[in-house]
């Protein structure tokens, strides 16, 4: 069985090959030049996410990271100070450009499974003195990846939101893995919307779009955001076969975004029964993070890899597997089985 | 005739529809994720690419803009300088992007049809003076949009090249439309690669792709390119599908370039004839760029649409016209009628 | 004669030595911690230069460079232009500046003895479009420097105010040489501070103080300004000692600019007559610039210092003369002396 | 005896008034213009602090801040990293000036009264990794403010430099007090030097001095740091004035610095008996930092405000106090008497 099923490769939802039915729907989208404003399909897809979460505008982009960035820099500015989880994908993960696009500056909190409260930001905030940048942005990502998925809640968002119209301080949701989140609470998108400033939604993670991402805000804010795409070098001419994917993906991929949950949870599972896995951090959503003991990540992974099962390096004693649309019950039941014969070496 | 070729739209050579040969490619293309380095279509773009102009690296980006871009921050920094004409595309249309993400100073210089030579450059190097910052680059435009798509001679560019090596300048070529350039003279890319430390190549001009740009050089410059495209944020997953545009446009998109070229003359003389044109700009590739007199940009376009003619303001007094991969004879023929019939207003 | 003169030394009014009477001022100085806001004689010269030309307040910096490059930071930012005269020294002198430390680009027009005038920079303002930066500031330098010390006059200035205000640009005024503009134009500061936002002023040029400049605006711009300038390295502790300098310049330098201006024009007459000097431009306030011919201003700089007169290259065939504080008539006449004296090898 | 005393001014080093003698020395100084590099008493100062370090050259600043930001210009940019301890002075306290002067990255590390130590520098190095910054600089404070005054003695940095050789970082001292920790360890400045890249010294803390600081390094590096102290707007002019008061100091206030020590210990003892003060961190050098209890920073200041004794809160549960040039036994005496009648009120 396990040799029909191949490699196993839970390194990362982007992994995801776009499904047949997808591609047809990338083949007979109607496109324009979305530079020019007038790719259909764009139009379309922005229009369509921003409506979900109930916000006024959206911007598509080729990445995550550019919808990420994209906001900090419409939120912050050389001498400003963003405060954000200190595991966060924003700080960690993007090249270092919250400094080399924006210029600001980052108080970086601690905070169980990369959760951030508003107790703690409300410390973090800087006083209004000469030698202080100005904080003027907080960002949550949600799920938090480094977090192994963990979820925050409309109530653990709320009162951060209150706080953040309190003090003026801006509000933006890297919501890369938001419909995961989504999913698990069965809360609404249109929620989540009042939630933030500026909330980005990646399309080629668990949604299994080749490439994109939307930043979603309002009309004013994401005028400015496609400034700023330009000048990044976001602007793409027929972006509407990339487009058509993500709205393929909205109306067929989000529910089942639960069958990745359930898989992680068996995922989970195995791991937590493999000698050097000490402990694996709570499966809430798709993302499985495991602790090991007295072994190392990469002679970890380069067992597994022999066993053809594919993992990543998440931290000095961490790995992370992360499940998909690519991944089935086949191949976990695969899985089950390799794990069972592995005799690990440490 | 005219009606039932409808709109002709000669605003820009970004305007092309992949047509249904470039649609297939793109369908069957072999994908994987190209932040992992693991998308074989990508790789086979940018090493084609690469070897077509005898460089030793390529990087597929989302746009020209971020090619370009990511060459200036390889090449320049805070208190650098890089020289190029005061109607470049880097400096006139990227969002300010020389100066927001790069933060070099610009020093601009004038030249006929947009064209650059050795002499004028060796005198705006800034002298090693704690006042002035350091100049570090040339930035070249080949074939120069503003300059009515002239084009640059490999005998015009040596002395360029020869001038950058002895003063330890680097040379960067935006060549967002260099294949027209070299169909018009009929150089080999080949020997273009040996011209410049980077280059910079779109594939949705006149190559008639959806989306995408490649940047190339040596390995060493660009596989720093790869940590700045990701920080812009254009690191893209199963890009191979846009690759596959790419891969299939240089195999047939490049020898009928020459089919604009000539289409574009027709233009010219079209354009030469009407009332209200008072000098058509000299017409090598495929870009026309009329001078109006005693009638403003926006009146002569405005006219132009109601015949269902799309063109572009390009200046205070001039229009510009593109031919591309969707304007064929009977467009042409069918604007000759149209022109033939219009009392311009003034 | 000459022999008692020894070095006429025309580089430049930044020359000059502290008199006698000013270091007096400068130890009597009541001192404080400036950082904390409570150097009794800092705050007196920021507020009796406010009070002079009627602005709210004012911030002592270390240089002009820094107040130009905090107002630059105040009006611009990543992804804005500004507007000045090609030859600013905001622009060629700054080291770059404008874009390493603000990330703005700059639109450089080019004008008479280097002076814009409003037509001109309305032509100059971006349109909201995607490609072009957002134009959010004018910056005009009075006297001009590579303008051969020429005068703006607030004849000139109000159509210029105007337009800013018409289309919310703001206006910043490089006054490193405002005195010497308004000695020579009888206008009064209080008329200047109504026709800019910010304004930057020199003490340690014609004023003759050792070191320092102030940045005069309203409140809350300065309010701002301490931070940028905190970032900058500009906070400087007892640094009543030098402001003291500049409230002892202000009481007794200022008048006395005129004799900088009348020998100026005895140096320009001087010049004149020189061989290899083809024109000499307007003398209007201290600064005299001369173009050469068949002889390189190297060659020319020589032969001067050989008769121990300097001066400074200020261009490809130009050089330039400035009067100052430590320049009398006795100067002069040795000078007068010794270029009868020269023959001038081409 | 209190009475006669009057304030007690215990906020900071920063707030010495230049004595009489220093004064002289400032007025008899030899002064140029700095700018063109002519200024005699910039120039031994510069060479003064070099030799005693054993660097090869300095470079005059207005304050110690600029010293720091020049120097992470130098050795960071866009897309890199600076590991420091998170309570360093240039992230903390330099208005966010690493991201907006450099757009650098930082790593904030944790360590035991604010020193950092080779094994956790190690860990905190980027890998070779598109996603993350390349980090290109250590930091270290000696003395560490918020560490109390805490002293690195060579044998603790050895580690470090020897760390950042094998991993090609350049290391930086930002050395405002560090005369402080050379008369505290013994040890001698010129080892000091073999230590480091850059070395920023201030003249305007303990050492008494009104303004300046000094930056120091190798000829090359020097050379760059002008370029950079240009943009930044701290080139001064008649800067010899300020410099003279280095020279004077390093001449006359750095033995005495042991006095500073002595007395900050007997400040240390006092706070130890005052109610709500739970904990005073081990006195090194000039700096007492205690640690509240049951009343708050803002209370506990305004009650010994009200006693003419100043301090400053130094974190959410601390306050600091230093000791300096204006502060001799009968101030301490006076305290001593002042603080035994105090009745805290909680």
């Amino acid at each position: 069985m396990s040799e029909t099923v191949g490699a196993i490769d839970l390194r990362s939802d982007t992994l995801t090959q776009p499904s047949r039915e997808m591609k047809e729907a990338m083949m007979l989208a109607g496109l324009g030049d979305d530079v020019f404003g007038e790719d259909p399909t764009v139009r379309q897809l922005e229009s369509k996410l921003a409506g979900i979460f109930g916000m006024e505008a959206g911007l598509f982009c080729p990445s995550g990271t550019m919808s990420n960035q994209i906001a900090i820099r419409l939120h912050t500015g050389p001498q400003t100070e963003l405060i954000c989880h200190k595991h966060s994908h924003i700080y960690l993960y993007e090249g270092g450009g919250i400094m080399s696009n924006s210029q600001a500056s980052v108080k970086l909190l601690d905070g169980e499974l990369g959760k951030l409260r508003a107790e703690a930001i409300r410390e973090a905030i800087n006083p209004d003195d000469d030698h202080a940048p100005e904080t003027t942005l907080v960002s949550l990502e949600n799920t938090m990846n480094k977090g192994g998925g963990s979820v925050y809640t409309l109530d653990e968002v709320r009162p951060i939101r209150q706080l953040c119209k309190e003090t003026g301080l801006k509000l933006h949701v890297d919501g890369a893995r938001l419909f995961n989140a989504l999913v698990h609470s069965g809360e609404r998108p249109y929620d989540w919307g009042k939630m933030c400033d500026t909330l980005s939604i990646c399309l080629s993670k668990g949604l299994g779009c080749p490439v994109g991402s939307v930043l979603l805000g309002d009309q004013a804010t994401l005028r400015k955001a496609r400034k700023v795409r330009k000048a990044f070098g976001g602007g793409m001419r027929q972006a509407g076969m990339l487009a058509a994917a993500g709205i393929y993906a909205l109306d067929h991929h989000v529910a089942r975004l639960e069958d990745d949950h359930e898989r992680a949870r068996w995922v989970g599972q195995l791991l937590a029964n493999v000698p050097g896995v000490i402990e694996v951090l709570p499966v809430v959503t798709n993302i499985v993070i495991a602790r090991l003991d007295k072994i190392s990540p990469k002679s970890f992974l380069d067992q597994l890899a022999d066993k053809q099962i594919r993992a990543v390096k998440f931290g000095k004693d961490l790995v992370r597997m992360v499940t998909h649309l690519d991944i089935e019950d086949r191949h976990l039941e695969a899985m089950e089985q390799r794990l069972a014969q592995w005799k690990v070496r440490f």
